[in-house]
């Protein structure tokens, strides 16, 4: 995608199906592309900023729909260029109609996220608070958006600047050393320095770290029940997410596509793998889908196992976790046993009967810790943004080794000029990216925005 | 559906899945409520009508979106009454987050439909333009468009205006003649009565007869298309169904959800009924799939028979239809035989090559005359409407009966005044409609409008 900066873009911003729909125009072009279509009191060229005009839009006589069009006034807009917002009936006849008219008048059909790219290139918002603006629409969980809203609220981007300021006076300090090479002055001293790239190096360090959970809460957590054939995994499932349902309804008209086995737990999204029953068996096919059990609980952040109580599955029992794997132990059927004979510092459920499916979810949901997050504490969520950490890292680390070699100033500068040059591309302040990276960003965004 | 019009009321108006999404409050409380959760420069309460507000969702002190909020004024909304719409972020957590605190508020949710009862209780307009926004919202095609389009803009409206002055003028000539009755006099000349009846009469009849065109353009034309099995009716469908969605991406953006069997064709939406294929047969399975077929072909309002150049089909030559149903021959696989052996008056195409296909687009448009429609003229197109103007025009048969035999003034305004009522359940004027009616209107609405 190569785009010129100058036409003047049209998009519906809107799903097709609601009552009503907008239509979003912008670009220098836009009130006089708009006058060519829309008949009010007055032209939407003579009118000011954050303000609403009844008209219609015409095609030549024939009316197509009675609109509202919201104008606004660069830099006041989203894309910082002039904007207007067409609102309309929500048919997709008409909406069909009004782009082809816009078209027609000198629009173009934008490109994905290429409001969001002109938002950007007019300074409205860098590059990860313009990603966040797409997960933040994506956003179907309490946490998603919190992680979302913080990012594209500039939380994150303030993190990195600060980062950014402290690595850009440690330059400062040794370029300033090099000036006065020939008198051997340390202006910046060697411990302090150490000191302060060591908080550096920490704090990218958690930045990475924050990804597992970053990762977890806008993709879903992925979790595992497993258990023997028949023990209840597929009861269990559907209990918990009926729950989710039902909670969802509760809120009326909020119609959204139901995605197959994910279910939403004290406002963290939670994607259930599927599995097969596992026990010893000499059944080749059984084997495979045994198999594929054990990939998934490889996938997985967290693991159910799933017992029905007064048996035993040795082949549960021996299933290894990595470290950063939780283990949550069931046992189901409850109801069918005294209370009694339950091991201890496992749930009991009844899957069938709906008991102690709250008390699973409670701990489920104790295992993604957010009270940070909550907190306004910031969550890396990008792999672009990971990959980009691990390489300033790697060049902190060489400009640490090079402090301990005595490596001369210019060197040691140059290194962690990559160290700025590397968090830089996360926001895309201060530094030029290419095309590629660009692409990469906006191709993911949907259209109108 | 029994609601109360003091309340104030929100819905989103806008389909799940879009880039922004739009909620709309409407009631005398809407500021109040708004205010509660909307954190701008100044409270929606001090703003004017028609501007627009950047600020803050908050719960509390979280900040659930940033959005604009658009301000109407009562009488200026399409409710009338005091309106915000918010445009936020189109997430789902977001939209239901919004609509919670809303309720929160002092907000309840709409019911399907209530935005727009409420215009037509506040006089914004009446019944029949209330189901065409309706109309209008579900429109896919231009003729469904321009159809419903008229009707909301009351062209509809005026013309059973014009008739309810003609019958009110009749009646107060006819009560006029009573309050004199002694004297004898007669304002109202009978044969003139009797000729602005009759003319009555035909407009009657011709909104009646037009429902026939204006149900065919809301629901979709039906069309059957029978042959012997493998003439290449799949393949056929497959190609009308190709051509249009082809059309429809070339409006990029307007992504809709493709209803099986339906293309839209110069403007009309045609629906093609199911059928298999009609041969001779003893099979019983066979002869039931035939039995089905002869129902759509009862159904259908176009009949396309194809048969294979150089082939003949008794069984479809015999088939019957009624007056009022269209026949188009069709021969199929003319790439396969010379020219010259087609007869006469049949369209040639091979559905395999995409030959003639353009030809019998045309054909089949043709059946559907939309010219008046398109120069303003008015079709009725709910079977509601088609009620009332048959108990209209049953009322206007016992009038003119009732002046053939010199039946008293007195009588003879009761029947018209009868009509006058019937034709006034259309638009809801003059006439208190029941609960139950104003239920069937507005409980087809969707949410939101």
């Amino acid at each position: 995608m190569t785009v010129d900066n100058r036409d003047t873009i049209v998009a519906p911003a809107t799903a097709a199906g609601g009552a009503i729909a907008v239509i979003r125009i912008s670009g220098s072009e836009t009130f006089a592309v708009c006058d060519r279509v829309f008949r009010g009191k007055r032209p939407l060229a003579a009118a000011e900023g954050y303000t609403v005009h009844y008209g219609r839009i015409m095609d030549g006589e024939r009316v197509v729909d009675d609109v509202l069009a919201t104008v606004f006034r660069a830099p006041h807009s989203y894309t910082g260029e002039d904007s207007v917002e067409v609102s309309c009936h929500g048919s997709s006849y008409v909406v069909s109609e009004i782009l082809r008219l816009l078209l027609k008048s000198g629009a173009r059909m934008a490109e994905p996220g290429e409001f969001t790219i002109r938002a950007y290139m007019n300074g409205k918002m860098d590059l990860s608070q313009a990603e966040a603006v797409a997960d933040l629409i994506a956003s179907s969980s309490r946490a998603a958006h919190t992680m979302a809203s913080t990012q594209m609220r500039g939380g994150y981007s303030a993190r990195l600047d600060a980062l950014r300021d402290e690595l850009v006076h440690l330059t400062a300090l040794l370029e300033l050393e090099l000036d006065f090479s020939e008198e051997d002055v340390e202006f910046a001293d060697r411990s302090h320095l150490r000191s302060i790239m060591e908080q550096i190096r920490s704090e990218i360090d958690r930045l990475k770290q924050s990804f597992s959970l970053g990762n977890a809460i806008k993709q879903g957590v992925p979790v595992a029940i497993v258990g023997a054939p028949n023990v209840g995994k597929s009861t269990l499932l559907n209990r918990l997410l009926n729950e989710d349902r039902a909670m969802v309804s509760d809120i009326a008209g909020t119609t959204r596509d139901v995605i197959e086995e994910q279910a939403n737990i004290g406002g963290v999204v939670f994607r259930f793998l599927d599995t097969a029953g596992i026990r010893q068996t000499d059944d080749r096919l059984e084997q495979m889908g045994i198999e594929r059990t054990m990939k998934s609980i490889g996938k997985a952040e967290i693991v159910i196992r799933m017992t029905e109580a007064g048996t035993r599955n040795p082949e549960l029992e021996n299933i290894t976790l990595r470290d950063d794997q939780k283990l949550i132990d069931v046992i189901n059927k409850c109801d069918l046993y005294p209370q009694s004979v339950l091991p201890e510092g496992v749930i009991a459920i009844s899957a069938k009967r709906g008991e102690g499916i709250d008390e699973l979810c409670r701990v489920l949901r104790a295992q993604i810790d957010t009270d940070a997050l909550y907190q306004g504490d910031v969550v890396v969520s990008h792999s672009r943004h990971v990959e980009a950490l691990s390489a300033a890292g790697e060049a902190l680390e060489d400009a640490l080794r090079g402090l301990d070699d005595g490596t001369p100033e210019d060197l040691l500068a140059e290194d962690i000029r990559q160290v700025i040059r590397y968090i830089g591309t996360i926001t895309g302040r201060g530094e030029i990216l290419s095309q590629e990276v660009l692409n990469h960003i906006f191709g993911k965004f949907c259209i109108g925005k």
